[in-house]
């Protein structure tokens, strides 16, 4: 066992504060991460105020976890001491389920277990997320972090990123497509560039005009303000496939009349209130819309390789831990771009 | 121009009545069909109380003809004097755009022109349907009738019958497919025989336990009563396809929870109010939500050649046309097994 230094939410109602805890000794097929950069997801603050129900306090958020490799259990195949290392959303699942056997953990029917705010399996003990100065995970849930891209950008490629990637590679979407991104935060900054990496023609879909030169910046071909109305007709049918990241109230109608026949509209957000869907709107030129959520372990490792390849990372704010309760507050009126990431060498 | 007797709405607000108009004379490309039976489909009923908007009256409805053709174009190549033919929901289209190029003149980015309720391209002039004793018909619109099934039976394929055998055979059901069936009407009665002719296992899922013998009767391998908590249970997760049918008010969140990872529910029915789609419910399972509309000309011939081989065909009750005002009020209760088909030797 091995004390490490956290921030925690004691409560729902509290805000974050340093926290110790004992994480589990390393197993024979574990392996000990020193944290450098743990990203700050949107997620992060519905858990920490339990809004989707069932959080468990205290709670050490923290899914997008970078760091080295302090410690190797004997039956350690894959990592070395001295190594990069990267833990996304999960850190176990049950592993024979048809869904872990095809790799697709995220869908594990048993459930999988969260970084944090799950329970580990066998021991129930609860899970403590990237909010702290190491983490100890089983390899087969340990990603490989290139070397060769800065880290603290690398760290959102572990929810962010796969979040986007997964979907656009499971519709294979490629050269010829034209690929809309409604929302340009964390998500929809990470679907812009990883879907121009991939060829893709990229529009970004936004009610504020302001975000113009910022979404030409990070790579789209093409802007419409929705609030314009023949700018938003002049892509009426137009596109392949929309990225719907927005997690706010929403008229799903307006966005679904862009998607050309065929074309499909994958949610990757969760407004609080379920929007209406018009039955028409599919039947009538075939389209459809669908989820998406995360991605495997396989997968997440093929993302990583693929953002080395075109360098691709996320835009940071890196911040200090002690920050973390303004960054939650500047993160609900979106004021961040793209992504706070947490410098864990400030909780040494 | 030939006189031809038919029942047509005068107004949106009035019952159907005996009403004579003039075919066009039969063109180059056309045939000219003697139609002997005429399905009455739902959105008939839709159109002639203009529910829908855009209504043209007189109306003439019906989109589900088949009958013998009694004179052809000089051009015309697969049809003589003496065959079985059938029209179904479209007449005609651009023929240019992408989707008819593929061969989905349904989707035509001009519009398609529907059987009745429509206007000719070129002259303008409106379509009337199938509630009449002739029609006149481009060659490369009208399908090829098998002559070994009951022909009041084949009727409704020409609608029910493609609108689900289309999105059955665009994604690819089959062997080892678990298809839900929701409602047990004029569609949901074809989408079970056609699902199972295809060799899918096929749950009809019903708020009525009294349909069970009926569903079993078609061919249904489970039934399922949707208001029993512990009977929907045993199929969560449970289904690769659902076919949704149903045109009434519905909670749409009931029946995806019935789908498993990758599961797919296909709209076919348009409820008066658009349902809410919860977005976590397509997210946590990679679930999706789908339209089709009817199919296109080659796909209509491909399954009246499949319902030829598999001996498939509609389960109706023939009546006569002077009959059509009680089979609509019938129809708006569900009190027909599955479709009302018009004798038009009634109306010689």
């Amino acid at each position: 066992m091995s004390t490490t230094k956290a921030y925690a939410a004691p409560a729902a109602s509290s805000p974050l504060a340093p926290f110790q805890f004992e994480r589990r000794e390393v197993g024979a097929h574990d392996v000990q991460i020193e944290i450098l950069f743990c990203g700050v997801c949107h997620s992060d603050l519905h858990q920490v105020r339990d809004e989707w129900g069932g959080s468990i306090f205290p709670m050490v958020p923290g899914h997008e976890i970078v760091g080295r490799v302090t410690q190797v259990g004997a039956h350690v195949k894959n990592f070395r001491v001295g190594d990069l290392a990267g833990v996304g959303c999960m850190v176990d699942s049950c592993r024979t389920c048809p869904s872990c056997q095809e790799g697709l953990e995220q869908y594990c029917e048993v459930g999988m277990v969260g970084t944090y705010g799950g329970r580990e399996r066998g021991t129930g003990a609860p899970t403590y997320g990237g909010y702290s100065t190491q983490i100890v995970v089983d390899e087969a849930y340990t990603l490989r972090v290139p070397d060769t891209l800065p880290l603290a950008g690398v760290a959102p490629l572990l929810c962010a990123g796969i979040t986007t990637y997964s979907p656009l590679r499971q519709w294979k979407v490629g050269p010829g497509h034209r690929v809309g991104v409604m929302g340009l935060g964390g998500l929809g900054h990470m679907a812009v560039k990883l879907a121009a990496a991939m060829g893709a023609e990229v529009t970004v879909l936004s009610t504020s005009p302001d975000k113009e030169a910022d979404a030409r910046a990070l790579g789209a071909h093409k802007f419409v303000v929705t609030k314009d109305k023949s700018a938003l007709k002049s892509v009426s049918n137009y596109f392949d496939f929309i990225l719907n990241t927005v997690s706010a109230p929403l008229d799903l109608s307006q966005y679904v009349s862009l998607l050309r026949r065929d074309g499909t509209m994958i949610l990757l957000g969760v407004p609080p209130e379920a929007p209406q869907l018009h039955a028409f709107q599919l039947i009538g030129k075939r389209r459809r819309i669908a989820g998406s959520l995360i991605g495997g372990i396989q997968e997440t490792q093929e993302m990583l390789d693929f953002c080395a390849q075109h360098n691709i990372v996320s835009d940071v704010e890196v911040i200090p831990m002690s920050y973390i309760n303004e960054a939650y507050e500047r993160m609900l009126k979106s004021d961040v771009k793209y992504r706070f990431v947490i410098d864990l060498a400030t909780l040494k």
